[in-house]
């Protein structure tokens, strides 16, 4: 089953927008009088009957709408960007897939590279939602300097942690259920003494991810896994 | 520090194999003198001085040896490679920085993919050791039928898993610490229901990897997770 992505939509009709229409209509075929699935993204899934077979007027009549049921926890995760920018994608899909809410972008002290195409990005997390049929896109944010971000107010999280090589404590052991979750990570060369002390200034904890050390791609993903398995075991 | 490979090393003197020697002497321009540092991929890491230059007769002097602790389990994943053999690329990379000791490729009902380069999946382990400062090379096995493999007599194995969309026991829920356990992942389209069926015959557990549907590599990468995890709690 193919999965369309058609934000904001409403009973009785909507629009499908046109990059999801070209492929809809032209590369699957399909046509008037046929059902397709959509979702918003925000926790929506729908049945929709394809009314006029134009993709810049895919009108839809929306059947049914469901709603997924929500993790039961939050989590955001804040990474400074590999300079192999395929390495970040890997993550944005894999951290997808496997459940995350929030995604963003950190110029670190170290960091070699300070730009991203943020909407590269966030298509590949779109495809991601798609495969993984899954109502809920994640949020990504444009990429920000590390004091920047570290300036903000995080209220409402209840576990707020800094990731590095060199830390003794298991975020296994630190995490609990049902949370509101921060994770900073670090590109290659990891954070800077600095950044790490100004993180425990604003409340975040110290963690690892393992016993081995990991690309920063792995350690996202690897947080996104034990985040999602202590949340359901 | 760079990680060189040098597979069967012994006391007093060595030769580091040629592909390593030139990244070490022509890339890195390491000179008559310096030290280095090795591994066998079999749990020793070593410190080593080059007492001579040529790409082809690298030899070294054997310094100081130690012996990398293992991990307290034994994982061996059997998976059935994507289409996309980049995918699988992934797949090994991550499984060897997270942590794994064995994988098989099988061929199913359903597999698109018929073969594999086996030597270069291997130099992607390699390599994944050396970036991640590992001194166990995991073991690659060539790919075989679906019923080949399962025709093999599994002694010493704690638990036996296969993982297949559909199952309602997650993986967090059955995984006992401290264990061999031997786990099989299908590719794209699942498992037939005569692999699953042959599979319980020879006495493997249905899993879950979580509550979301995952692409192959992904649920490879989150079972090492998982595991690796669930053991170091």
């Amino acid at each position: 089953m193919q999965l369309f992505y058609c934000p904001n939509f409403q009973l009785p009709q909507t629009i499908l927008p046109e990059e999801e229409a070209i492929h809809c209509l032209q590369v699957l075929r399909k046509n008037v009088g046929e059902v397709i699935s959509i979702t918003d993204g925000k926790g929506h899934f729908a049945q929709a009957k394809i009314l006029a077979n134009k993709p810049k007027n895919c009108l839809l009549e929306i059947l049914e709408i469901q709603r997924q049921e929500a993790k039961p926890y939050y989590l955001h995760i804040a990474i400074a960007p590999t300079k192999n920018i395929e390495r970040m994608e890997w993550f944005v899909e894999k951290a997808t897939e496997i459940g995350i809410d929030e995604i963003s972008f950190l110029q670190c002290d170290r960091s070699e590279r300070k730009e991203i195409r943020l909407e590269r990005l966030q298509k590949v997390a779109l495809q991601a939602i798609k495969q993984s049929k899954q109502a809920y896109l994640p949020l990504l944010n444009p990429m920000q300097k590390f004091s920047q971000f570290l300036a903000k107010d995080f209220e409402g999280y209840s576990q707020k942690w800094i990731a590095y090589v060199g830390s003794n404590t298991l975020l296994t052991q630190t995490l609990r259920s049902k949370g509101k979750y921060l994770l900073l990570i670090g590109a290659e060369g990891d954070f800077s003494e600095k950044e790490i002390n100004l993180a425990k200034e604003k409340g975040f904890e110290e963690i690892s991810l393992g016993k081995t050390v990991l690309r920063t791609e792995t350690a996202g993903i690897v947080a996104c896994t034990i985040v999602a398995c202590q949340n359901f075991i």
